[in-house]
């Protein structure tokens, strides 16, 4: 929730200009997404985002992010789609950053999650494992069990200053994960971060996915591991089962899970906690005073890898026994 | 810039069904203003900023700003416009704070200001100095004269840390101001804060003021004086005369200046910047570490200020002799 760079309206009228989009009336920095700027820009047609990608989201990388939300809204997901410039470029530079303007889309993310949110999100989440499934470019998920041991070193001398105990909790955790880790899950694009900030809803129906920006090719089951820590807790992290059944349910009517996603998914929730725990003790630990980054408290994701350490199966989280 | 008030989707849907303004269709919090969180709020009919004042902006008075706000827009001023709810009121709450909604201001502020800007900026600030005269109700200038010293005193002990001497020349010219500052020039309501993030530009033109919370009824040639520190100066702070020259001279063609307001210029930009150096110098030494706002170097309007004390007569400005 930030915006960093500053781009004067000389800047923004040349590359405005080399888009078939009207007159710019209005530009205004948003507190949407975590690592980029993102700026809402107006024209006389219609709206955009404007995303400038900061220094944590690689330029190598933005193709496949870009192809991505393309694909996807031609199958019909709702997410935004990159407008392409009259050259048919989609990225370009802009203040000295790499950036792209995307479709605007409506909608509001729900700040208190009610049970029929994680109803919609399950199906959309489902519907687009599916549509990505045709999505030929491959991105490794640096986030996942191989990129835990490198956070947890780095992270490892301040981890009891954070909460007692914390450095040998995360060690033993962070060894049965590796050793447990599946290998041969169905597989396919994954968004990896779909947390209620990138969710619009409007009326009671669920309008859109946004930020790609972690998306790569991982577990699909993951995917629904990370949801079921970032919706399905309560604010006093006591555990929704109500939530994730109906997250669970409605993703399955979709797409019906394996019987080895299903043994899986205590173990990828695990994941999906530790994986959080580990970048928020990092940024905890290493973003510098002053800095214009609200730090997320890491002994949130402690509490609920806490509660999947509990778990022995799958029907915790509300899927029937099979 | 800064958004620091969440708001849920629960209260922002019983705070909008207060108005008639049709259905929400999309929410964002945006980086305007540094003092209070705005958000652009968008239903299928219109477009509105939300704003939710936070500890800096007296409730008390907010009656205020907004009358004034109403006044100026019925006048003609190109500014936003309370909206009332169909309970008639203005001013109301939400997520515990004071709220208000006001009308969408279309335009982009100059990051780069050019001469043009600032003429436009004259005319423009006239107008709204005689549209302001028939407003009856009246808020004393609290960061005039009268308190900078306070302001000083709290500061002092880390002033020189700052820029050295800065202590000392502080005293002196806090001294020569108290002295000086004149007590009959023409009053009014004066912006008192028109810097280039709080006028809009679409095409060639001004397209509105915006951010009214620091109005207050004073001499309407200090408003020119806050200006001239503002938007006349370059990024490596030499002044542009110019500018100012372009800017005096558009206010002229609305507003005739008196000759007392004229020989008073060079005091009132010294004590313009001064009010600047004073609140950023506090700012400074008062933000503390890992706070969500951007401090703004004090040493900016330390330079201004020394400018502005080789200034001797209002000529240096471009105004012509009289």
């Amino acid at each position: 929730m930030a915006v960093y760079t500053e781009v004067s309206d000389e800047e923004l009228a040349a590359f405005a200009a080399q888009y078939d989009i009207g007159q710019v009336q209005a530009f205004k920095g948003i507190a949407e997404g975590v690592e980029n700027s993102n700026y809402l820009l107006e024209t006389d047609r219609d709206q955009f985002i404007l995303t400038l990608y900061e220094k944590r989201t690689k330029p190598e990388d933005l193709p496949f992010f870009l192809d991505l939300m393309e694909h996807l809204a031609a199958q019909g997901i709702a997410c935004p789609t990159p407008i392409h410039g009259q050259d048919g470029l989609a990225l370009r530079q802009l203040s000295g950053k790499p950036a792209a303007m995307v479709s605007f889309l409506k909608g509001i993310s729900a700040r208190t999650i009610k049970p029929w949110h994680c109803q919609e999100l399950g199906r959309a989440l489902a519907e687009f494992h599916l549509a990505g499934l045709d999505f030929k470019a491959q991105r490794t998920n640096a986030l996942s069990v191989a990129g835990w041991r490198p956070l947890f070193e780095a992270s490892r001398p301040g981890a009891d200053g954070i909460a007692s105990g914390l450095e040998n909790l995360i060690a033993d955790e962070l060894s049965r994960l590796e050793v447990e880790w599946p290998v041969d899950l169905p597989r396919g694009v994954i968004h990896a971060d779909l947390f209620p900030d990138n969710v619009f809803f409007l009326g009671d129906k669920l309008s859109g996915l946004i930020d790609f920006y972690f998306a790569c090719t991982d577990f699909l089951a993951y995917d629904i591991a990370v949801c079921v820590n970032a919706w399905c807790f309560e604010k006093d992290l006591s555990f929704n089962a109500t939530k994730a059944r109906l997250l669970l349910g409605a993703y399955e009517k979709v797409r019906r899970l394996s019987n080895a996603e299903v043994a899986a998914l205590p173990l990828l929730c695990r994941g999906a906690a530790m994986r959080f725990l580990l970048t928020r003790l990092y940024d905890w630990l290493n973003t510098p005073a002053g800095a214009f980054v609200t730090r997320k408290d890491p002994r949130e994701y402690l509490k609920k890898l806490r509660f999947h350490q509990g778990v022995k199966r799958a029907e915790a989280y509300g899927l029937d026994a099979r």
